[in-house]
């Protein structure tokens, strides 16, 4: 394979060894705990680091997205995907029958009798059965039944239809005492009413740390750690030597004394903060901070830092949330101890269908 | 040409018959204070669409990135292109000097010496003479000269280089005291030192509004206006009539009464915020918020509404920035009352280099 030998900025790259080690470790951590690991590729979304987690003991992927799946499922890399979301609509529907053909096991979620009795109606007309999890909402304010009764209700209600078989539940994220408190009742509950839960499936990567605290589950769906990011560095999980992914950025401006501007603005690093206030960290300048992206600039004040840096000069920057800065480019540069190794193209990226 | 008469959701729609009259709109404001309107592309990074901007009067495109340049070269629209960026890097200098030779006019900016050093070597070897616009630094806090004072000097360094032409001052944005007299001021030292000015770049859309205020400017920069989005409301340049792009989104759950989740989150919608605090406005259901985004939910807060949406209805998001929109998808689908008429490649999305 040919590539280019330097990367120009802005770029995103892999450090491969980290992302190896990242993966080691949390299959270890979730082993270890006896769950199956069903890592999510919402974060790298390149079949081949799938391989990689695979490789690693990982049980099958989990997708966000239908057209996720149907990029992975393309590249042939597992038999066992779990999309986590309601498949709605006749169109997606029909093409999560077809993508279901292609697999051993392709299993959805669902939070409504009206979503079940989507996939029921089609489901029919193919003969197949679509195995689910009831999505449940223990506190996250997102999708979900809201209570353990209602999703006792929910796997009843599918018993009444065809097409559809009741494999267990699922929430995001695990590792808040709510969430305990949720699928501790509605795993009683489902026992007063004589239905097996095989999965319990919890997710989130921040909540590795918690995995210990939540014997119930059967099955672990994480993402983030692949690569690590800000956000990762906050929740305690990862330091800044775990960050697998950086954006290689170049200094264009030194208006001031106390400000550097580089060639990567929110069109790479993008604007997600979550729990910090700036927008990423600069690797050779830790004392550094990316104070404001706009599309094409990122602003950096340097009035904490002794040195700075010169126009020309390039830079690696530690971006808030990795998953949505990979979803921004076409292709990542690998790096293996400094040098390019590969060039990986995003497979599912901007995969929103 | 084929296309689908349906659109699966999320996706990008453009409403033809607003960006229009939008651009007739600010194409009469801008030519009506007798100033050259140059739109910026960063909005819809789209050909077909600088076509109709240049078909309405305007003098030239202004592109953010060289590779969105390339883009537009590519596609022929315009022989007349201002790059509002510093150009930085062997690489780029040397597409830089393939590109000019490519059309009648490309220009630049520069805010320092080190930026015009890297500019004139290569345009020497070249044999080229690469105009540009110093850019200055009127109270935004990123890129650009700090003072009318070195704003006249960065100009008088440049005729001490080869393959380097100054052609005058631009800001970014205008509409500000601030810039009102950081512009007046340089333009007398400018006199005062004997030298020609001959264009004075003014940009953004919020501040077409105050255009009327700076007579000095003889050429506007606008990108937004275009298509509008929630910016633009909250600016006052815009209704809710006057929003050219929609995201297209299906509600996906209704986990509680005072909540819906749609099928678009932060990777079409994104997280931009800018002066609101939500993340876009429902054409449909004008009382509702979208209160949250994660990278593929949407979650609305119907707190507020009476009417409410079910389960796998359709419903258009006006979002807050529609330039990170478009630069979200690889194609708009283009209605023109209430039909598709055409899908048009985002051509120059995700150029960043």
């Amino acid at each position: 394979m040919t590539f280019p030998r330097e990367i120009d900025t802005p770029s995103v790259t892999i450090l491969l060894e980290r992302v190896q080690a990242n993966i080691d470790r949390v299959q270890a951590i979730v082993a270890g705990a006896g769950i199956r690991n069903r890592p999510h590729i919402k974060t790298h979304k390149i079949p081949a680091i799938a391989r990689m987690q695979i490789q690693a003991g990982a049980v099958g992927l989990t997708c966000q997205k239908l057209s996720e799946a149907e990029a992975f499922i393309d590249a042939g890399v597992t038999d066992d995907i779990l999309i986590t979301y309601n498949i709605v609509g006749r169109r997606k529907l029909e093409r999560l029958m077809d993508l279901s053909a292609r697999v051993k096991r392709l299993a959805v979620v669902a939070d409504s009798e009206a979503v079940l009795r989507g996939i029921s109606e089609v489901a029919l007309e193919r003969g197949r059965v679509v195995p689910f999890l009831v999505e449940c909402d223990t506190g996250f304010g997102r999708n979900g039944v809201q209570t353990p009764a209602a999703a006792v209700a929910l796997a009843q209600y599918a018993a009444t239809l065809p097409g559809v078989r009741f494999e267990g539940i699922l929430t995001f994220p695990v590792g808040t005492d709510a969430a305990k408190v949720f699928l501790t009742e509605a795993l009683a509950l489902f026992k007063q009413a004589g239905i097996e839960v095989p999965i319990v499936s919890g997710g989130g990567s921040p909540a590795l740390l918690k995995i210990e605290d939540f014997p119930m589950l059967t099955e672990y769906r994480a993402g983030t750690y692949v690569y690590n990011d800000v956000m990762m560095m906050a929740s305690g999980l990862a330091r800044l030597e775990d960050c697998a992914l950086q954006v290689r950025a170049t200094v264009v401006s030194r208006p001031s004394p106390d400000r550097a501007v580089v060639d990567a603005g929110s069109k790479i690093l993008t604007r997600e903060q979550y729990y910090v206030k700036d927008f990423g960290r600069i690797v050779e300048y830790p004392d550094a901070v990316v104070s404001n992206v706009t599309e094409e600039h990122g602003v950096i004040d340097l009035s904490r830092c002794e040195r700075k840096p010169e126009i020309g000069e390039v830079v690696n920057i530690i971006p808030n949330h990795c998953c949505a800065v990979s979803n921004m480019v076409d292709n990542v540069y690998v790096l293996s101890q400094g040098e390019v190794v590969d060039v990986l193209p995003v497979a599912a990226r901007g995969a929103v269908w």
